[in-house]
């Protein structure tokens, strides 16, 4: 009888492990930006650097920036090409810019009044997809924002394309390769 | 005997193409940095991302900045183990910041005040190579600084080690993964 209530509390708690698993997954890749439908794409934390910026809006934005190519846009960036062709993805993380008090008492000896800034927590990643055909009417780029996984308003992801419209010659992107 | 000729001309040109392509290889990969013997490892720039930051030393230095990793180095961040293991390299890639009228102009609209800031030119690359026996004197890591390819000189890499040995409990690395 023992062994039987424990083959049910194992099989109880292997099926929550189960459901949670299924859930946490279905957080991470199944949520879909508005109007778009992209999802975040696996691995691109780890994807090769396009370039860094900083971004700062006095009271609301105070940012260190990174974007990141998959291999089809860094290609196409190398090559400084443009249009991007179908199948390359763009992805930015945006994090908060903060001081580093320990880098500047390590500076202050060799170069005095130093400031050094590192990146703080996660603010949002974004995303452009090229897509010329499913994305036709936003110069065949789908965009997409999120913030802790969960992707913004529709609202928010009608402002994208008028946002990166006045760099249609650059093929609606604002990203220099940085050298 | 035009046909010789020909065979001649081409040839030499053939000869002076090899010359130069060792030449500027031999440029590239074979200026070493003085005391450590560390050169330009191929592809860095590739490396997965580490982080991102800025230092800004008022007159001397305005500058957005980038730290790679190869594959041994990410592992090891990732896992958050020190002391790093033999064979992981950091690469950090600086360049001067610089504002960015056209993003300015666009940003204005949306968000007045915005100052975005990219990367300009490149100013130095510096890489610390772990390989805690060769380099057992200082940490376990040999120190290198690139301008333009070219290694700094001896003065400059005798204040690598004494800069980084404020971080010993960090394996002498300032720089904390991103997330």
């Amino acid at each position: 009888m023992k062994r039987i209530a424990f083959l049910l509390v194992a099989v109880a708690a292997l099926a929550g492990v189960v459901a949670s698993l299924a859930l946490a997954s279905r957080h991470a890749d199944d949520q879909a930006a508005p109007i778009f439908g992209v999802t975040i794409p696996p691995g691109y934390r780890d994807w090769k650097l396009i370039a860094v910026a900083q971004l700062l809006v006095p009271g609301k934005a105070d940012q260190l920036r990174a974007q990141f190519g998959n291999d089809i846009a860094i290609k196409a960036f190398k090559e400084g090409k443009v249009p991007f062709p179908d199948g390359a993805i763009i992805a930015a993380i945006h994090w908060t810019r903060v001081p580093s008090e320990g880098n500047n008492k390590v500076l202050a000896g060799p170069f005095p009044g130093a400031q050094s800034f590192v990146v703080g927590s996660g603010v949002n990643v974004q995303f452009m997809v090229k897509d010329s055909k499913k994305y036709a009417a936003t110069g065949g780029w789908g965009f997409a924002d999120f913030k802790d996984g969960k992707p913004g308003s529709k609202e928010l992801h009608e402002t994208c394309f008028p946002c990166h419209a006045p760099v249609k010659d650059r093929d609606f992107v604002f990203t220099r390769y940085a050298p």
